[in-house]
């Protein structure tokens, strides 16, 4: 039998979030149900709940940094029990056979999968997130949470963690490698920790110097205010690999001059309108201007056991359900170390 | 003593190339002496010819895709003797002692390399190329030519081979890989021969279906005209890489649509002005935009050899010098299959 939960709820692009009732299917065979204890507060919610990428199916529940505690299994599950600390992300269902699917890229499945809210599951009901105290999701798009991370700190790596780690894995962030971040947010914050972690030596570009001191101690060695022109004289030639988690309009052809030759500049924002860049900066240096969306349910548990490894969570501030609202507005000014988690159990 | 060779030189912006002389330095102790004769145009020559791309310094002579023999060397020279085959492209010198040049990369070399012709030598004089009987080149810069080319169909690898060469080696062209070529030109041509002898599946995406038969002679599997809409609706994924010939602005977003995911599309032309392209077209599927410019030393020796052993020149139209401003309108209006080769023999 399908279960009511409390949530929260964008109604219209326009109204603040307000508690809702969400229900959940019944767990089927291959089902795995889950107590959500903590949700991440990440920029695309609020994109999604405001109609900023399109037009939203309201009410919506949003959220896709989900971390919680198995409740029950379907009779098919294999890979889960009861009591088990999970995570879900940005996808909940792909077509499982196409051969991005086939090959653990199901974020680019071919007959598109389908997101965590905002979304129509197979069962053609619209899906709805994780601002809520429980969610059911098949076990293919559920993952282990290591015991060596707490959940508040694990959730917002469902998202923020794998949207930085797979593209520092695939260009080869590590040892003898300068990896520089774009950005010290939600995002950014999380790439400094895990090219730290996985050997680079990690600068920071970010707008000024105030995060600082935040940057170094989160495993970056340099760290260099943009708004500097001397910034980008002094540091041309210098990067094997540069993170943008910025999603606005940059000088791409400056920072496309800060890599070192077959160095690559990789996005994982989208700002809205095309960009512009000279084709002479990426011919000269044999450079490449690159994108990277989250990654594959097969590399978000590597990424979470990774993390465990090293250690590694998020920096993040823990908020009750109803100042989701107020941290929405902090979010778009950029204030937040470095990341708001919703503990659900407030809602 | 310096040897006065003929050559044939741009003098003015507007004026055709005309007769001239070219004083040849005395050969160094390191330095090879090489009679000229085949020497490619490049549409690069008719750039520099023309200041098209900034002001030239007149009288130029043009040629970076020489082959010949060597009738002499300086005492230290170790690598080649007197009757070799070898051959000089777009560099004769460059720092030797900066980081990319000790990687191999001397066309990025920190101090700025030595260009063939409209460049200033380390002896302070300007350098002049190909369009020539002879040169003198430190040997750093000299490539062996292998006895399995001749030394016309030679030429041309000096430039319009490294330049497809190089990406194509560096993103992984071979068994499995799916290849576009975009543009079925002086470069082009190269890049198809050269992919498919790597094993990869060719496909060439020119503007029409003119030039189908030789695409598919030369080593392409499939050909589509990029005119034909469907073309693009048809090929959406399909490529591991595309060597992108064409220095034109494209609508790039549509030809990275046609890459599967973590697939580069690789620039080796320079339009003028800045290209515009999605974010969306590289976030989604993991994409690269990337360049490359020609290649270094070593690759190109690499290159040569791999030609060799694979029987692989390019398609040429040899010309007595006479010719060589007739051949630059038809370089202008791509009426030429694939590269003319002046034989200095004519000069």
């Amino acid at each position: 039998m399908p279960t009511t939960v409390k949530a929260y709820a964008a109604t219209s692009a326009t109204e603040p979030l307000t508690p809702f009732e969400v229900e959940r299917r019944d767990v089927g065979p291959k089902d795995v149900a889950i107590a959500i204890e903590f949700a991440g507060i990440c920029h695309s919610d609020i994109h999604t709940a405001r109609s900023e990428w399109g037009p939203a199916t309201y009410p919506v529940v949003v959220g896709h940094e989900i971390a919680g505690t198995v409740t029950e299994v379907g009779a098919e599950v294999t890979k889960f029990k009861v009591g088990d600390r999970v995570g879900v992300g940005c996808m909940v269902d792909s077509c499982g056979h196409c051969k991005n699917c086939l090959a653990g890229n199901e974020q680019f499945c071919l007959e598109g999968n389908v997101g965590t809210y905002n979304s129509v599951g197979k069962d053609g009901q619209p899906t709805h997130g994780g601002y809520s105290q429980a969610i059911v999701v098949t076990e293919g798009f559920v993952c282990s949470i290591p015991d060596g991370i707490a959940l508040d700190v694990a959730a917002p790596l469902l998202c923020a963690g794998i949207t930085t780690y797979s593209p520092l894995r695939h260009w080869g962030a590590g040892p003898g490698k300068n990896v520089a971040v774009v950005g010290m947010g939600g995002l950014g914050h999380m790439a400094v920790k895990i090219a730290a972690a996985m050997g680079a030596e990690v600068t920071v570009l970010s707008q000024s110097l105030k995060k600082q001191e935040d940057g170094l101690r989160l495993g970056a060695s340099h760290y260099y205010a943009t708004s500097d022109p001397d910034t980008f004289e002094q540091l041309k030639g210098s990067f094997d690999l540069i993170i943008n988690t910025v999603s606005a309009q940059l000088d791409f052809d400056a920072y496309l001059s800060l890599l070192d030759v077959n160095g690559a500049f990789v996005n994982v924002g989208l700002p809205e309108d095309p960009v512009s860049l000279r084709m002479f900066s990426v011919v000269m240096g044999n450079r490449s201007f690159a994108g990277s969306n989250i990654g594959g349910i097969r590399e978000t548990q590597e990424m979470l056991d990774f993390c465990a490894e090293h250690g590694i969570g998020s920096e993040v501030e823990v908020i009750p359900a109803e100042q989701v609202n107020e941290a929405y507005e902090r979010v778009l000014a950029s204030d937040v170390r470095y990341r708001f988690v919703i503990d659900t159990s407030t809602l």
